[in-house]
């Protein structure tokens, strides 16, 4: 059976990416981390999407990247709450984590190389998403290229693959594939700003993006938020 | 003053490539990590390396290499002992840890972009460790290139470039060149299995490396034995 590496961080989308690669086959191997973001709760949701699913094997890495700063996700910045769907999608927004998914992506692939995998599965997406620069598909394949030269695996001729299946969808289709795929959403966590309890603050542009895409895509939203968002 | 981010392992490749940086005229960010290895005293020598040259800050982050497995250095498996500059030289050795250097410069980049710096040190050489798929200059060229679509900045226009000053040199040569630099080769340890006391095996590929180094540099190694090796 063939096994896959895939990034799991207990949103909507790396969700369905682990539901999708289930579908194809692959044998499951989940790969989650604590980065000193203020949403720890993601993590116990990724724990509960990873066993929902059935992975083979479900590792979640601490690292600190509060040692380095520059994010309103692992800094004491406010999360900007209630913007526009046109402030959302302008410019780099300040939830951007320097250099995240190529630090998360490396792991996968040292775990991929340990355990055999050439291939790794990660939730981006580059519409709603299209602020982060490490969201893009040039970004997924330069790291598809650098993942072939920096292994001792690579070298010897293993096709590493990096696929981002939800990558050109809207929230609502990837919520549509998600429900397809039998996707427990009440499982997952979206919020950048959860109250202690794990409810969702309903005005961060995580929440604002989920629930137009539950709206959207004709399906009730499972989401469990902290108060009344405005 | 420009700045630069400089992968300090505590090793004298690494020292010399912090020098040459300083020469070079960068205000120095040095970045070490603590990843389960064996040898946990290479974080002293990297806090007395940087100390010494007189770094800007010096950051060690904790990463959990052992979580992931797959390498002598970070897993309960024999450190190859004695072996002939025939074998040294071939193939990969099981001291290689799966995407080690990517991981990494992950780190680096993603600091560089915090401290608005374009330029990444690392001391990787491909002679000597013609083994590790991630010290060749392919590898760094692709990782460069990564970064400038990975990052924010990047994206903005920033052009980072990964410096790796070691690349093409002897044992030797990094050894006159950190001496003329004024690198206190005496603060630096190599080996992959000190003894409890920082004191070196002698034995491992990297002392033998070194001691031959030294040797061939004409310069009096200062390497602390743990036993006289045989």
């Amino acid at each position: 059976m063939k096994r896959a590496v895939v990034l799991l961080s207990g949103g909507v989308d790396s969700a369905t990416t682990l539901a999708i690669a289930k579908e194809e086959g692959y044998e499951l191997f989940a790969l989650s981390f604590r980065y000193g973001q203020r949403h720890q709760i993601e993590v116990i949701s990724a724990q509960r999407i990873a066993k929902s699913l059935g992975v083979k094997a479900h590792r979640v890495i601490e690292i600190d990247l509060r040692a380095i700063g520059g994010s309103a996700l692992t800094d004491a910045i406010d999360v900007p709450k209630n913007r526009s769907e046109n402030e959302i999608s302008s410019g780099i927004p300040i939830t951007y984590v320097p250099a995240r998914n190529t630090i998360f992506l490396s792991y996968a692939l040292a775990w991929a190389e340990v355990i055999n995998a050439a291939d790794i599965f990660i939730g981006v997406n580059a519409l709603d998403y299209s602020g982060y620069p490490d969201c893009r598909p040039e970004f997924i394949l330069q790291f598809q290229k650098l993942a072939r030269l920096a292994t001792k695996t690579g070298v010897e001729g293993k096709r590493y693959c990096i696929h981002a299946p939800l990558i050109d969808l809207t929230k609502a289709q990837i919520i549509a594939k998600g429900a397809k795929l039998g996707v427990q959403f009440s499982l997952t966590i979206s919020c950048y700003d959860p109250a202690s309890d794990g409810g969702a603050c309903g005005e961060c542009d995580s929440c604002l993006l989920r629930a137009k895409g539950f709206c959207e895509a004709g399906i009730p939203d499972p989401t469990r938020y902290a108060k009344l968002s405005s």
